[in-house]
């Protein structure tokens, strides 16, 4: 494809997995709701395909990962919180299930550790086998937004 | 689709757009590549679909808007930071180039009028048209990853 002054090419809208969480994370019913309550380390396995994206990722920093959350339901508009039947039911865009219309999972990760196509992280709360989207800097608000 | 102890539902991979954009910005030779650089208010509006999920949306309030870049290159793997020559190439998971493999645009932005499906934000660099994915909290360090 060649990019000129005013060319919009128009992006196909599936989602392509670039990698797959590995965890010992395997159900919904095990896994913590929120990374505080203690998420385990995991292995994010990249495709051979998106190499050279990832060279200049370094262990030791934070960056954010986004999954496409490949168990949810993509029906639902209104939940409680963390399932808590004593809360108030709550508009999905105001909250962080994994139930939504589109379920992409917004993540703030430690690397731990770069093996080639294989990164170390902590407390990822994603269930083995989650298909990885992107990476992404950390926002800073003091730089960008 | 009911739910029980088990069930794994394997969400469609497409992404379906919850809303649109209308901002001034029209195309990318014209867009600042950091909101810090000035980013005009916009309206994001949504579906009548979604409406359940927006109803706890505050004004005054910042939230994390994710995009589906529809006018980015999906092929590009590295990049040149703000799009300068004397800056070294980078792998774009480093970088947050609209051209990546997943063209997902993440956005903190502050809310600042809801008029119900239609929602004015401060300091969007989206274009015009860009489809909306989702609407999250802000991620919060001290009390969510």
């Amino acid at each position: 494809m060649t990019r000129s002054s005013g060319s919009t090419p128009s992006a196909s809208s599936d989602v392509r997995p670039i990698g797959r969480v590995e965890s010992p994370l395997v159900d919904r019913a095990s896994a913590p709701r929120q990374g505080d309550e203690g998420s385990p380390e995991a292995w994010l396995v990249f495709e051979p395909e998106v190499r050279d994206g990832l060279r200049d990722l370094r262990a030791g920093t934070d960056v954010l990962l986004l999954t496409w959350l490949d168990r949810s339901r993509r029906d639902v508009l209104v939940v409680r919180p963390r399932g808590d039947t004593n809360r108030p039911p709550t508009g999905v865009f105001s909250t962080r299930s994994p139930d939504r219309p589109n379920p992409i999972g917004l993540h703030r990760v430690h690397l731990l550790e770069i093996d080639d196509l294989r990164i170390r992280v902590s407390d990822l709360e994603a269930l083995d086998g989650t298909p990885i989207l992107d990476v992404k800097p950390v926002l800073d608000r003091d730089t960008e937004r």
